[in-house]
């Protein structure tokens, strides 16, 4: 007989490798078998066995290369074989990750499985590009949404997202910036409150692209910003001026910018090779 | 002249020492001083060199032990002496961490600083216990709120609070639990809606009380639930009947709970000591 397989659905973090938890490295160093999404770092991937076996499931926005219900059965089906199985996933895992309806397949297949939380896309985004999500003075709580759901951006709860005192947070909001930045002013936000968007948040890549209300969909078009993106709308964008710090270095490699920054250890450095 | 100082604020995580980043446990390795709060788990501050200097400026809720102003006093002063200094919150640091206004204090005073994500407690909270914070199905969104704000849970702003589909996640909710129960029913929500409590999430200690927002504050308070807890209210509570996983093991240290879970590596194994 084998032995019973178990499934982690583990969180990637939000791009920047380092930013991975020393729980889901242990987890990846000991899996069988990598299932993972088009968002998560090449150099997490790498941590795995040289033998265990890699799994490509990435989805791009509106191009899901591999139905979630495939998903769902992949890794039932890999469990059921005596498999241990580490499904990575960019950001959280219950944060618009889908992590719940992987679980709930596990669940009723009656597969053993964890789930590894991860730093969030939202707070990887505000802590480098220096927008703190909630602060006593400006925001006493902050609101995750998503951009793309099923029924696109017509499924948000406006009224509730143009509130003041609140930093409202937007995942995947690209495509439907000029739609969000128009509600939330249709829905009594002042065109002047600061907005941000931030590209390839805490990657070499990142980007920060920073206004308003009114004018972030032009700033956005004129750069011709691309995903991933994660959008920031509340007064805490200002704090910016003074808190970025991070210095993105387009074109170079995670482990390049490291050593530029004076890094005394090399990323993974202290992990062993399996 | 001293070499420039320079303050590293890092999230610490939610609880679980195993859930800090590969970043974190590489800065605190590197650190000359460890300025840590109350919720940061002594495994983690035990990553420090031997003769790095630790100072604790732990806060209980309602007792802050050491000003904030102080705090940001003495992380300007480590600084301004040539130290590099590790700032260690729990969670995220911009997520209810003050960790922006320790980012102002140390730009208005001109010292060099960078901001380190950690998971929130809300997503460590929410995998340990079983509740996914977004799903198709039920939650299209997830708000963070604290409840124990300068001008107490009185500044919630219970309106956007009380809103069908989405997730309440309330950071430091057990002292007003019963005020945040009954102004969220008051403001519209079903005196149904499911609501849950988790003590010491992620920990061997974990205990999570669920029932609804009308039976909660009562529950909780016949489990004498102590700090720190988090609340999670909504739908996606009732997921929690079938993708709860962890097994908390009460009066045992992180270390005995993953070796009794299997693990095949113990915590920080891979970290070369200093």
């Amino acid at each position: 007989m084998l032995a019973a397989g178990k499934v982690y659905i583990v969180g990637a973090g939000p791009g920047d490798p380092e930013l991975l938890t020393l729980k889901a490295a242990r987890l990846i160093r000991d899996a069988d078998i990598i299932v993972y999404d088009r968002l998560v770092a090449p150099e997490i991937v790498r941590l795995a066995h040289p033998r265990a076996e890699r799994i490509y499931v990435g989805k791009a926005r509106s191009t899901h290369l591999v139905p979630q219900a495939e998903i769902n059965a992949l890794l039932v089906g890999l469990a059921g074989a005596g498999k241990r199985v580490v499904r990575l996933k960019g950001g959280d895992p219950f944060v618009f990750g889908r992590g719940g309806e992987e679980a709930e397949a596990l669940a009723r297949a009656g597969v053993a499985f964890e789930v590894v939380p991860g730093v969030t896309a939202a707070c990887g985004a505000a802590e480098y590009a220096g927008i703190p999500l909630t602060h006593r003075d400006f925001a006493h709580a902050c609101v995750f949404a998503a951009g793309c759901l099923r029924d696109g951006a017509a499924g948000l709860d406006w009224a509730t997202l143009a509130r003041p005192k609140q930093t409202v947070v937007i995942y995947m909001g690209l495509a439907a910036l000029e739609e969000i930045c128009r509600q939330l002013v249709a829905h009594g936000l002042d065109r002047d409150t600061p907005a941000a968007l931030v590209e390839s948040a805490t990657t070499a890549n990142q980007r920060v692209i920073a206004g308003t209300l009114a004018n972030l969909p032009e700033l956005v078009r004129a750069a011709a910003a691309k995903p991933p993106t994660l959008v920031i709308i509340g007064e805490v964008v200002r704090l910016r001026e003074r808190l970025a710090w991070f210095e993105p270095m387009p074109g170079f490699e995670a482990e390049e910018v490291r050593a530029a920054s004076g890094s005394r250890a090399p990323i993974f450095a202290s992990l062993p090779c399996p």
